[in-house]
């Protein structure tokens, strides 16, 4: 279960203590690559939640709403 | 100047206050998918930095230290 997706930004997010409070004191950051509101977490990675083990996937449009396919299989 | 990196988590990463105090009062959260300590940026963003517009690269082991390919070229 992994998948391959697109990174375009070249520097990282800096979250601090105003942002947390404008969150409402947790950010929850997207570990998954699919969230279409990243850095932050959309609930794209249930998506993600029946992918097999070993498998690499590519989601069209590196989003949770598009079809994915495989692109290795160990 | 993007990057495809493999992403094998399923679920977000939670940051809240203790979080960000044990960081120092900010945390850096890796964009460009190389770090080797994500969630948290470690600066492998560097690497990046002369990566051409228009071009799509795929670091070796999806990390800074390694080389790089071009997978598309628009």
């Amino acid at each position: 279960m992994a998948r391959k997706v697109t990174q375009d930004e070249q520097g990282p997010y800096v979250i601090d203590a105003d942002e947390l409070d404008s969150q409402g004191g947790t950010v929850a950051v997207c570990q998954c690559g699919l969230s279409d509101n990243k850095p932050h977490c959309d609930g794209s990675h249930q998506a993600t939640a029946d992918e097999d083990d070993g498998v690499v996937y590519e989601y069209a449009d590196d989003s949770a709403d598009g079809e994915r396919t495989v692109v290795s299989d160990d």
